[in-house]
């Protein structure tokens, strides 16, 4: 996979980049299906037109082999993929490039880095997939310098322990690169979120990814057995235990530290044989609410259905997914032995909240993910196309969910104009709660989408944070959603995170800015 | 509840404390049913015969009426429950009663002792249950001084939330007063440790208590929907939700913090409704290894049984479960759906891997934990009767799991000696290894008790730490498990962890020695 190189711009690598023509066409297509007035179709960014201030530092020669400073590597390591990100770069606006992007072959080059890091006052980012939406590897940071480290040479299946179904894995491995050394061994980490062509096992860890299950295993936290990270002080690493009771957890600190702890290299991850048995349905509600109503009944059964996506009818609607007015709630169960009892017994709950199962069994699910996968791709295009694209998401608990997500959506739909179209989704479910998850559409007032995508975003994410929302389920904090987290995470662990990190990161280089100030 | 007091010495309240002839007669009968020549059974200590030093401290006036120095309410809150513990106190010793034992009503009082005992320089350590198994509550400090806080006072059910299934209950509640209150709204936690009478929401939460549930939810962690405690800096609390990825987890520092972070005051927590539906089974199989993989195998199929406790032939033997040289494995489901297909499932699965079903389905599990919860009783009466009665667990992954056990019994009983017995069973089963749970019995070497024990404990955990598994899974780590500790988490996260302390508890007074060094 090393000779594909991702685009300058945009979701995927360069040899999946569409002819501008296409593009064109697809991006009126999509201004037309949304009723949007036809606008100007923007071409991706050529690498010579980019201008970049002259990086601020160089690397020692020791390590001259594995740095560089071509504006290719800067650029496409200069954001991740939020829609701030996407519209920056399709201008060639680079804010914050990393002055160097190092990419370490093994461990010891990973501990050079660092050093180099901490001798020349240098930012050092860790740095995935670059599929953040949250500003995590943007270095918009205090120092003088920043120095990305690409931790894509490590991505390696390590071990395979196919007894315990658990696997030592590189963190730098994307999903697809993970899976397929996997199966060499017939097994499979079932971990599949939207980024998963190009996001890492390490970017996953250190984000508390959300993946392939709706209910139990909903973040790639609950897989992970042991985890491996290089800080500037000494390697952390766990050992590998099932389960243990033995102090707070030292996995559950690094897992969602965000780079700002050490950088992730590896970790043991519980695998799993490819379930034999598969059945999915997709059932009809006349509201959102009564399919939520149906699911969180669903929830609190102790049948944990691996898929229980339910979209609301806007957003049901705009996919051609169900007839009008229709909520839609796809359910899909998986097992090792059949699971059919469980599906009926989900769909006789769901029957009895007022649902109405669809005649055809099966297929729903296949087809979501493929669409699900498809998405960035398709946004790539609604952005060059003048169109506003972008999701955010949260969790509340259900005694306030009707209520919450209700005032969500009024508050970011005011502050994005009648034009818009705001619709939501439930991704992962809990017997206590669940995490909608919305898309907004809207014609993007052209050079000035950045102001108009943050007034929306400021105000659905104050209404989030004022009714006693998450933040985000599944997104990270990164930069972009500090003001709200500092307002939502406890004070006291805020105080005890700044302090752990300063043992283990005493010159405040790993990843500045993200989750605490220094 | 208030006005019953726990007995002096041993397990549950003086109320039930039996007649001595009773216990002479049952600790006879014990020794003679393992095979121990006859011993003279000791009497309980008396009050009036116990010697304490005087107490080091006086509350200020302010708390004069929350502080009691009484000789009882010393010796009660001196110790735990380890076997190290019920012998000293049965000879009347108690190496580090606390100064003062303080009873806090409301949280602002709790707040005006942790800054009474700053000032004084105390150490102030919390008390739930007294059920510590491993000197978490032991006042073995540096400080000059140590205030006990008994949290019994805050045992309220202070709000549920029927929608989402959660409640709101402070920190001192025990098991049967939680549950009596939640029975009021047709819920329940059903959260059981062996210590369930009398252990507490607060304590379960500071030591990572393991409970009823085999597999998925295997710890109180896992019930957690967020934590309040007062730090010496102020509290700590977190939001109410059911899933998120902002961060790491501020709970998941919390839980299992031991007292050292923080007074655990109140948590939400997610309830349920009793499940409507339960099926059990028993199945022998020819030997401990055997049973064991066929419990793997089931893990990895995504059937999630409630109960699965696999008792290997000693123990089945021992406690009448199962006929001669036969492992046990008890099978349980419950939902609020029929789960006989599952059970169905799980015991074709048990008969491929060797297993052969008893006849009679249904009664196991009820049986089970019965005798699971009379356990502590029985216990205080063999060590009356000088037998060494103790136990430990820990917790391996699959690939090493039947060396492992093998390699920890052989040290531990070369420790004990010829006339000892070890029995082993599984208690919490993953997809990705288990929990094994020892015991130990063997005639006591009356005086030299202490020696007796801490030789098999650390033959038993030097062969625990060196082959790679916890020193425990759901025990926790006190000051009893701070060798091996210390060797088991990753040095790093020690430091995170001291300088995390050091933020919120600046002058180091809560419960020090537990987990790290001051």
């Amino acid at each position: 996979m090393f000779d594909r190189r991702r685009k300058l711009w945009g979701w995927g690598f360069e040899d999946q980049q569409l002819p501008f023509e296409e593009i064109e066409q697809a991006a009126r297509g999509a201004r037309e299906h949304l009723g949007f007035e036809p606008a100007e179709v923007e071409r991706p960014p050529r690498l010579e037109d980019v201008e970049l201030p002259a990086p601020r530092i160089e690397p020692p020669s020791s390590l001259a082999e594995i740095c560089t400073s071509e504006p290719y590597d800067r650029i496409t390591h200069a954001y991740g993929k939020a829609y701030r990100d996407l519209v920056r770069a399709l201008r060639g606006r680079f804010d914050h490039p990393p002055d160097v992007v190092a990419r370490p072959g093994d461990e010891r080059e990973v501990e050079q880095i660092l050093e180099w890091c901490a001798d020349a006052g240098a930012a050092a980012i860790p740095f995935g997939g670059g599929t953040s939406v949250v500003g995590g590897v943007e270095p918009r940071v205090p120092q003088s310098a920043a120095v990305t480290i690409d931790l894509g040479r490590l991505d390696r299946v390590l071990e395979v322990d196919s007894v315990s179904r658990a696997a030592r894995i590189q963190a730098g491995a994307t999903g697809p690169a993970l899976e397929e050394q996997l199966k060499q061994h017939g097994l499979t980490l079932r971990h599949y979120p939207q980024s998963f062509e190009y996001s890492t096992l390490g970017g996953w860890i250190a984000t508390r990814a959300g993946g392939h299950f709706a209910t139990l295993q909903t973040h790639v936290d609950d897989f992970v057995e042991s985890v491996r990270a290089l800080t500037p002080s000494g390697a952390w690493e766990s050992r590998r235990l099932p389960g243990s009771g033995a102090g707070p957890s030292p996995d559950r600190m690094l897992i969602g530290s965000e780079g700002i702890l050490g950088v992730i290299t590896e970790a043991w991850v519980r695998v799993q044989e490819a379930p034999r048995f598969k059945e999915s349905a997709a059932v009809l509600f006349d509201s959102f609410s009564a399919g939520a109503a149906a699911l969180r009944a669903l929830t609190q059964t102790r049948l944990y259905p691996t898929n229980c996506r339910l979209l609301d009818p806007g957003e049901a609607a705009l996919t051609g997914a169900a007839p009008d007015g229709k909520a839609l709630l796809v359910l899909g169960f998986e097992g090792h032995d059949d699971v059919s009892v469980q599906l009926g017994q989900a769909l006789a709950l769901c029957s009895d909240a007022g649902g109405r199962a669809r005649e055809k069994r099966g297929e729903s699910e296949g087809a979501w993910r493929d669409a699900f996968l498809q998405a960035p791709y398709l946004r790539d295009t609604l952005i060059a196309g003048g169109i506003l694209a972008e999701t955010f998401e949260t969790a509340i608990t259900w005694d306030r969910f009707d209520s919450f997500v209700a005032d969500v959506r009024e508050r970011a739909a005011a502050a994005l104009g009648p034009e818009g179209r705001i619709t939501v989704r439930i991704t992962h479910a809990y017997p206590d709660g669940a995490a909608p998850y919305f898309t907004v559409l809207a014609p993007a007032r052209r050079g000035s989408e950045l102001e108009q995508w943050d007034e929306v975003k400021a105000a659905a994410s104050e209404a989030i944070e004022a009714a006693g929302g998450t933040i985000t389920h599944h997104h990270a904090v990164g930069r972009d959603h500090r003001p709200w987290y500092d307002r939502q995470r406890p004070d006291r662990f805020a105080d005890a995170l700044r302090a752990a990190k300063a043992a283990v990161d005493p010159h405040g280089i790993l990843n500045p800015g993200v989750l605490i100030d220094p």
